[in-house]
């Protein structure tokens, strides 16, 4: 009982990564998912109903929600194949690299990637979510979670979006702590061009789908040279999935996705270094969207400055196309191949260069997912900025945690996948179903005695970002149908580390059973059972995969 | 008649010591307190009449005050003589660290310890107090001080009690600077276990009475190590009088008073580390009050990270005893032996842990008082939180300064005696009797011309919280009958110099004559007589100590 | 016509600096100017009469402004020639130094220096201006520039004034990346004596003109020593124009003008510890105005402190000459030939002393301009400040960029001359004549698309304060009628890079011309030709001197 629920899950889950992206009318996919469910000679008769009913509900609620489809332009089951095959080939690809190449393949081709995407699909069994999320879902002032209705457009041409989160302080001053941090969102068609521009922040880019050419224009940092002395040069870098890119502020830089047929997808970390929290782009080359600063000099001292007549300069400045622009073959290829400095990363031995997350060893890795972290200490590039990044790709149905970071803060987004999180958070109030407190005030004054947790928890999908503080115990769940997979910025992240609280070396099992025994005022040997259990080490399997295992057993 | 003088105050705060802190009711106290009088043999009858009226002033005070006694369980006499033979025989200590010992023995045996206690007595004669408080006492918009009333609850239990400091920025805005640091204070009775916890906040620990263990759950800090990857392991250290402990934000700890009698007395130093000035507690233990943050996750998340079923874990999240919690004899022995890691340090090989502020050099020492200082840049532990940590004990009667921080701010505990400390601050308006200016504004706006500097003035007493920003010039007094101890959080430490403005090296007498005659417009000679007669450096006899003597002298 | 045309110009510069500060009444003032325009006898009957027009323009004006005047006690002529000659002199001095020194001569001798001058006087043609400043001059909302008014008065007396820029955020909350930074103005009359204090703020002093000494009292920092276990010490320091000086937070100084007839000017910058962007003087010596802060504590402190009757005490508290004290012949000399640590540096081998930017190489110097860095990488000094003091001094008609900082905020100090800034700025509503956008709204909230940019735009004079914040492209441009010098301190200053936006090096250069084509939307080679065509490096002709180039040719 428990192999063949196992089976329906990966089918359905296969089911809604297929049908989700398919270049197709929704009537002809409602018939594939259909047929699909049929071919599966291992189901029983109320296993394929099951199956062609979900088919079904899927086809309703994408028609409801407008189905923001795109047009493929080619087979993607091919391209699936094609990708996983160069997978294998990756010489410097260990296993859990491969693994997360194949599942790159999948969400790349078959999904088209991108935050866009707003659906959500359970595939729980029905009225499990009620359970899981309580009374009608994640409570208003849970402060910690931001979607898609949180982010503002930044820029949007036919091309691509730029995406910018509001700033923390703006939902909550819980968040006081980040509020100099922004989170961004880029996604640029296939063979486009994003426009030079700089910032006045500091910024870390995740590239969390495509490849492409990216290119700072930078001063030859030397030793102690003052600071308009040296010489400027232009670095390029070729950039793929997991690679983690610093733009110090002011550098001017721009991409190209050279990718024929993939949306070039980056998240970012943002850092401003003017105005608390506030940042902007300032572009060289423009028109009216975005406009060129050059456009805000007076044309005699812009004559003066370039010894050239207003006239000749006034053309220049009358860009019609916005910040991502389609570019041809030939211009993608002069801009993809290097002129300068020997030629483009890694192949022209730059150091200071972006580098991959998904090439080191894993800190955490079994069954039930894998985290890759890139800690400041060993990466310069991180350092000024005391801040992590790291990636955590948890198998569906797994979940990571409860731990808690002893003082960086997370900032997470969720790249691909669903899920929940579950918080204990001494600030806000709590209205579970089995709590037996009064409200918290959510405020540390008063006489208040003693403290108490409220429970924040929420859905996870595609594009969700949600913050956990320093010290917060934190759980997250992969739904049973996808690996929930999360880029995560925790800054204030030197010397941070992730204490356990579960698992094999948790907290609690490094305490004499005398402090078990007097802190939790039950026998000790009680106490021991309870967190000596479980085996595994950060990733464990879920809840749902657990009740499923039970009932697999019980089955037998 | 100076040294009679002297007698009778000696004698006096004998008096007030002892008979404020023995277990008998009021009226046995007053006639132990009459008895001691006459049993003075060294005594004329004025002073035995005056020795007398003190005992009666001292019991209708208290009675009026409500006498928050306790009851001693064993003589406290024959305690201190054993706490201080104890104080001759510790090898490591020089002759400063067996007074501040032999204080400590006075102090935990005799008093009980602890911000609990109320009373202030006054040994000057009367119609002194006016003068030197001027009219009623400190003023009110003083901002600098804070007492019982501006301490808030945090746990309280039959066995002890947590209060915090209210945020120094809810006081005043003058306070911004320090608005980050919080303070505490920790009381726990006898033979008590207080429950594991960690904090989203930096510590640092003073232990200002009593003997302990203290443990931490900590990772093996190596040299680049991605956080999650290294162990963590139980760190057990002795603690006594003196200590100092670096606790790093997230470090789960537990703490036992080992003592028989004596109550643990800690002072912390809190910097939060996610929202500026404010942190909570998270307990692992604990039931509804402390509550487990584990019980603010999901039962079946919760089943699936132990692997265990919901009953068994339900079981173990009900203690009922609070934070501080009574611990049996075999309790106490088995957690202050240590089991893991080759002993509780130091004889456990641990370098990171405590240190003893009382086992370091005096940085200034003379008849009137003994300063203890740990540096930053000394101690490793402090590095980062750009901490000194002081300890300051004024012989009765002497006084420190004035002297002024260049560039530290400092938040000080008065740990016992009484005394009083006056402080030039610009900020503030100024109503002094002999004052010969208009209010200033308080604002440093407008056309104002030039500084004037306002009077801060407050009675000192046990648990009184003061704070004396840089530049500032201070000067602390203990009263005639009790040494004045206080401990001293310094922020923003690194490179600070204390300016002395009294005595030698003071400031002045660096200066030459010519810059003395303009700066103070009249002969240098005058100016240099001023700056160059105190002899003593840093501590020197206090004002009243200075009028006794002259009144010795002119009865001579 | 072109040569005629600058040597009018020049001739008129001169008029205006001589006749500005003459020490005559208007009618004389006047008739030299008269007389000076016959005298030249290269001009022809119309250029005579401009020039004499100017005069009487100028002397309207002057009369109309209330002129305060100042009375020159000697022949200023004679003085800059004998003090050119020292420039000549000096054999430390390249080329460059000895232009800044004669141009120093000019200023001191001829002009007497100091914020407090109020006129400007543009010798531009007419109409000229309207263009140039649009429709009244700057507007309203630009938040970047500090005049006169926003000033506050420190101190005030017959020999001298202290005063203090209001604070950033008092004027805009788009200043807030720097609002613990203040900037501070000294002026102190020749024989001067500016009384001792110390502050709770960190400072550096820019010397902008005069010769002086200045004296610190500070600690022998040695390695990790307690803070109040080590000696103070009197340091002095010979200073002359262009001498930065590091005063750290509390140490107490006093300065000497020891020139006889030359005032010496200060700029402060200023980095309060206490509170943020609030800091005061703390003065030992003084009576009312300034008082003493000794005058805080109760008389019977400071007998006890000083070991000394309060008589005497009161007598030494009664200065009423003010912060800045006329001093005697013979107290300067004593003041300033060091009696302590062998003599005065640089003679004293003091090696954290003041250092002069003047004497460093130029980062970029051409026949526009030159400008001095000093390197916080470089200058242990202002390391921990994080700061770059620069000096630019642009060529009279010349311009400084487009260019930006990368990550550091300037504030600059118009130390002499006249001319304008222009700084593109996404921030601000632009309503340029040439304006082709709507109003941007001044955040980034909402849905608005793209970014636009504001041009900020002000006339600059001796003692205007101009901020550009990081990323931010600015220029500015130097009168034709004198050189524009200015003294900047930039903030976040490590690692920070200018980058140039025109002229040699300018980042567009550097790109390829595919991106080039892409960005602006038309052929590269339109591109280039705009990006390439300049020679010289951040230092142009400015607009007005490009236009009688321009001239001049056509009428070749």
């Amino acid at each position: 009982m428990k192999a063949i629920s196992l089976i329906v899950l990966v089918l359905l889950s296969a089911l809604v990564l297929v049908s989700g992206l398919a270049s197709v009318t929704e009537d002809v996919e409602l018939k594939q998912c259909r047929d699909l469910c049929r071919d599966q000679k291992q189901f029983d008769e109320k296993q394929q109903h099951v199956c062609i009913q979900r088919c079904e509900d899927y086809a309703r609620e994408k028609k409801e929600w407008g189905g923001r489809g795109e047009s493929a332009e080619t087979d993607p089951e091919r391209r699936v194949r094609e990708c996983k095959h160069q997978c294998e080939q990756h010489k410097r690809y260990g296993e859990q690299e491969r693994e997360v190449c194949r599942s790159q393949c999948e969400k790349e081709f078959r999904e088209g990637g991108g935050r866009g995407k707003k659906y959500y699909y359970d595939v729980e069994e029905e009225g499990e979510e009620q359970e899981v999320f309580g009374e009608g879902g994640e409570r208003e002032e849970n402060p910690y979670v931001f979607r898609d209705e949180h982010f503002l457009k930044k820029a949007e041409s036919q091309h691509g979006r730029v995406d910018v989160l509001q700033r923390f302080t703006e939902r909550s001053e819980l968040l006081k702590g980040i509020e100099n941090f922004r989170i961004g969102f880029l996604e640029a068609d296939p063979q486009t061009f994003i426009s030079p521009a700089h910032f006045d922040a500091d910024g870390v880019l995740f590239v969390a789908q495509g490849r492409g050419t990216f290119t700072m224009i930078r001063e030859n940092r030397g030793r102690t040279t003052t600071s308009s002395r040296s010489e400027i040069k232009r670095h390029s870098f070729n950039i793929e999935t997991g690679d983690v890119i610093r733009v110090h502020a002011g550098t001017p830089v721009y991409v190209v996705n050279k990718h024929e047929s993939q949306k070039l997808v980056i998240i970012k970390f943002i850092r401003p270094v003017n105005t608390p929290g506030a940042f902007e782009a300032f572009h060289g080359p423009g028109g009216d969207n975005p406009e060129s600063f050059f456009r805000a000099f007076s044309p005699e001292l812009l004559e003066a400055a370039f010894k050239v007549d207003r006239e000749s300069l006034q053309r220049i400045f009358q860009q019609k196309e916005g910040t991502i622009i389609k570019a041809s073959q030939e211009q993608i290829r002069a801009l993809t191949h290097g002129e300068e400095g020997g030629g483009i990363w890694p192949f022209g031995g730059e150091s200071s260069g972006p580098f991959n997350l998904f090439h080191r060893r894993p800190t955490h890795k079994n069954n039930y997912g894998q985290l890759f972290e890139a800690d400041p200490n060993e990466f310069e590039q991180l350092d000024d900025l005391d801040l992590m990044v790291s990636f955590a790709n948890i198998t569906r149905g797994g979940m990571a945690g409860p731990f808690y970071n002893s003082k960086a803060t997370k900032i997470a987004y969720v790249v691909d996948g669903e899920g929940y999180f579950e918080m204990a958070c001494p600030h806000v109030s709590s209205t579970r179903k089995q709590g037996r407190r009064g409200q918290s005030t959510g405020s540390s004054r008063g006489s208040r005695q003693g403290t108490t947790y409220g429970q924040v928890k929420s859905r996870l999908k595609r594009g969700t970002v949600f913050v956990v503080p320093a010290g917060h115990p934190v759980a997250t769940v992969a739904s049973t149908n996808n690996n929930l997979q999360v880029v995560c910025f925790e800054v204030n992240a030197r010397d941070n580390f992730k204490f356990q609280l579960a698992g094999k070396n948790n907290v609690m099992s490094k305490m004499e059973s005398q402090a078990l025994e007097l802190g939790f005022g039950v026998p000790a040997r009680e106490v021991e059972q309870i967190f000596r259990n479980q085996n595994e080490e950060f990733f464990f399997p879920g809840p749902e995969m657990q009740r499923q295992r039970r009932r697999g057993h019980s089955a037998v």
